[in-house]
């Protein structure tokens, strides 16, 4: 079975390893006071061109962003998302658990508007009851969101500009920001991003380490006592060199857009072969993950040699399903899918398949 | 200006007033344990033909949702509700501040269908991933609605069946419980609520009491420590007794059918009128809330006179506008807004108005 | 059964039931927003003698402080409170409820020192690993406390210095508020409290009220949003006005004052009648709360004909208990009581009785 | 500097790091699901003699214990542990975020005995206001304690009875359970353990792991939906093979057993050596943690080749401080620790030291 179901069924990056080999018997401080963490912040910050960010390095995603979430909002402010985001619907709740609703916007590709931000935050001012309803106080994306879409940079930047009108700090949830980095569509740089977000962060796990999302906070405002809050929510990490060993492998030298771009470039090569066989694409993704619709019979057969998710039904014949590609990515895995999507048919069904 | 923007602009029926007055020199004990609020739930569990339900006094709706809420989930689980209902929208995120995500089902006139219930709950079951996402835990409804809607009792019965074979407690919220009873087109009877439901609250804040909500847990397992809840939560009245003269007055003698009655007579007469004039009603409300679509200069024109209260805009030229009548409602007052409906005109819109 | 168990026993001041009465049919808005509060407002801020506090009405006590409390922690940070305080054991982990630690100051009559207060504040910040514990966020005391002691003047300004130097919000629970100040020994004014408190509240239920407390936020950071907390929380009261009538009635001439005073008398002819008897008082109180401890068959004979409540063992043959007068003990009942105590004897045991 | 300042300072045993490395290029599914897990669960279950546990692996200690309680509990309930407990003192009040009070048993030492929980226990329901109290709802013990020392087979038996009468699950931290266990005075088995308690965890973090610990379920009442929790709660690793290779490592063939017995050999060794010295210790602890009380001016002077970390202030010239050895110490560094000992002299205050 050839894995394309998710982007973290392997491990590390060889050299991540390597350096966790090489620094296991050295003696450190706990909780992410070590020195490795402190270098893997230096790297970080040269590398969005910030001087004065605050770097925290946690385990998980939904760790990052119900702790992120409950630092910033008072206990009466939800936090704003598309209704597809993360937080919205694979988290169980995290976010709720700390008391707080999540405002959903529609939205059919994972992304949001800055319209739909401002009419939301215009509704909530505008009602004579607003104090009978939650104010919003944050909003949330995903780059790449959920669907392996991204924002482009005047979507960001007009994003930002009614967060700020509103003075709703900017979250941006990055568990794949390399993919969205290397995506050719894409004009955000890492710069951008910490220019127009007020935080974000930079996943790990999904990208090379064996675990781990550096949290970036740039505002000002939502700096104070953070480690308190990983601490409360179990996120501080008794060896946190642990964390700093893998950002600083990814950041000291661009390993982190390098690998990205290998991932981006295994899923183009996926695309372009769904899209030759005259497959449709659920969402119009130029990143890691990609969504075709397909006949039953079809995935049944697909399904014999590789692993890819469920994502939703599309008619009685349909499916659409989700093909991850990752860092880890072996070529001659895509090229053996690539040959195998060549030869698909559909016996039962009538379809699209040329 | 008379008043028709809600049903608790008034105080209290004169009956209960009279009682506390009365009673003003006793000396009980606090919190619910006194003889009043004994014989208050005597006669509620006569009213429901129920002999072993538990029966709580609390001050108000969102206190009564949030308390109840609370009490049965787990920490995982949400609560299903129509994405109209009380708790999803104007509650402040009172049960997101309990921990817990309200899962909403889609609904234009505020109710939920049992098969709606079923398809979120196999949803749920089917979903590979379903521990990375909420568990249903129970089922919220308010009857009447929101909306003024009310259920009949095969809804209602599909729906508890529904319920029971998946294991979710049904909760109906009765802030309006005798304004549905009273309903002409109703056919469920406290008796039936009682069956139907695991839990639900016959309301009196709205319902000619100064503030007060029954609660009547009927399920066994809905029972355990609920007076801790209470008091946790901020609800355990120290002068609880009056609780208890209020639902007791209520109660003993059919009060609170024949106030119910009052109100929805008036609110008929207030409907008829506007169906006579060819206004439209958002929605079909045999209950004491009625929602005409009304142009804007003419709700500018009534506005001066009576007050209302906006419910949503329907186009560029008008509006839907919420009328509540209630125990308290005046005859005259009544007669006095149909005239004035009657001698409507709008004047700078092409109109439905004859 | 006369009843001395607490100071709730009986229903409201004869002139708050009649404003209640007389306004019965008025229709006005809800939620607090009505001409009775905006006075009862005006009222209180003239009696604290400040021009620019938030004043809101909440229904109870535990209520008003769990939602005062919420509202100016951020989640890492803890209350701090003597360990006998109200919200640290007799609210039901209301507190924590709202995912909030009490640090708990020991104390043995209900008061904490601006010492102890530093030393605790100190210890957190002087601890290397400070982020691993509960942060101290603010402070509550209560006056008079549940032992019926009070801070004098110079103990509240000691207090609120450091709590001042320490960024610590000092909330202080009035619950008992009138009695306090009525006391002969207490030295402090409303104007006092309003000076050297962030934020406080004039308990009514416990004093002349059907229920209802006045909160009074001084410090203008502690005033963002209030509204949307106590609807959160379930105390934002429909018929908001029944508060307003309430606390209008208490404050417009002085009547709270008065009825307190008259309390505080009746529980200091029952404490002289116990010190007369040789009866040791386990708190030193000139409250309406006193604390005999008595012989346990002492209290079996007094039990038949007053309720009083049991506080703690004393010993295997004593018990402390706690007799509550308020604003509506009527005098005759005292000086039976009196009477009585001077009759007391103890047959089983060897004791203090003369 | 050599450090014994806590036993986290290293990486892993190298064995779990070979496994991290030879897995590496797997693909395996997430969240726990995996086959490196599932043997890991196997193992465990042999070693606690039990058929039917359920084993969760989760990433570190506070979020093992707030997951764990927030399971357990319901909103009014609280966890009974010592005033000394982790969960009291050094988790940030994450228990509290979870809703739930600590109520704390005083300790000197860090262990609770059996008679203390059932005297909390009996005033809990003995008090006529139980429902204005936090109700116990589950017993929180940690094995060793915090302080180095252990309950005996015949304590915890103890404990287990009244738990088991009180009806009260019993849910023993584990965090350095693995150096309870080689502690020569110790008679507790893992099976005994397993047999004793409802729930416990099994420490990896400071036990040869990089980091981990395996919660194991014994009590099928609360088994329920637990993944749905640690999800929640941010503790559901997506690379969850991690934990499922180095729990493996661990229990396969003993190595957690023997790296143990390392840890607290070379903590007898310094013990000894301060005996000797004529060094009073804090505890008498007979585990992995030694807490000498030492002249200040001797701390400085060890201070400089030496961490460790300060425990309390034992008076004006001492301190209590706390040695650690873990699995990773290296023998020749306890002989110069030995050696230093030996010469250690204190110049400016009159002392113990020989």
């Amino acid at each position: 079975m050839i894995r394309f179901d998710n982007d973290y069924v392997e491990g590390a990056h060889e050299r991540i390893l390597k350096r966790i080999v090489e620094t296991n018997e050295e003696q450190t401080p706990g909780y992410g006071l070590d020195e490795y963490c402190e270098k893997a912040r230096t790297y970080i910050k040269k590398a969005c061109d910030v001087e004065n960010a605050d770097i925290h390095f946690l385990v998980g995603g939904t760790q990052t962003n119900s702790t992120t979430i409950a630092s910033v909002l008072r206990p009466h402010q939800g936090v704003v998302a598309a209704s597809t985001g993360h937080i919205a619907v694979h988290e169980t709740g995290a976010i709720e658990a700390t008391g707080h609703k999540v405002l959903t916007l529609p939205s059919d590709d994972g992304k949001i508007k800055a319209e739909q931000v401002k009419e939301l935050y215009d509704a909530h001012w505008n009602d004579d009851v607003h104090e009978h309803t939650v104010q919003p106080g944050m909003v949330y994306i995903s780059h790449p969101t959920e669907n392996g879409t991204t924002y482009s940079k005047s979507e960001l930047e007009e994003l930002s500009k009614v967060c700020r009108e509103c003075g709703l700090p900017l979250f941006m949830d990055g568990a794949r920001l390399g993919y969205g980095l290397a995506s050719k569509d894409g004009d955000l740089s890492l710069a951008d991003i910490a220019r127009l977000c007020d935080v974000f962060y930079i996943g790990g796990t999904k990208i090379g380490a064996l675990f781990g999302e550096a949290l970036v906070i740039i505002n000002d405002d939502l700096k104070k006592d953070f480690r308190y809050l990983i601490k409360q929510k179990g996120g501080l990490l008794a060896k946190g060199r642990l964390l700093g060993i893998q950002f600083e492998s990814l950041f000291e030298d661009g390993l982190y857009y390098e690998i990205s771009r290998h991932a981006v470039e295994m899923a183009m090569m996926i695309r372009e072969a769904f899209v030759k066989k005259g497959v449709s694409l659920r969402y119009d993704s130029k990143t890691n993950q990609q969504f075709p619709i397909l006949p039953n019979d079809v995935l049944m057969k697909l399904g014999e040699k590789y692993s890819f998710s469920f994502w939703e039904k599309d008619d009685a014949t349909h499916s659409v399903v989700r093909f991850c590609t990752s860092w880890a990515t072996k070529r001659e895995h895509v090229e053996m899918l690539i040959e195998d999507i060549k030869e698909l048919e559909s016996e039962s069904v009538n379809d699209m398949l040329t």
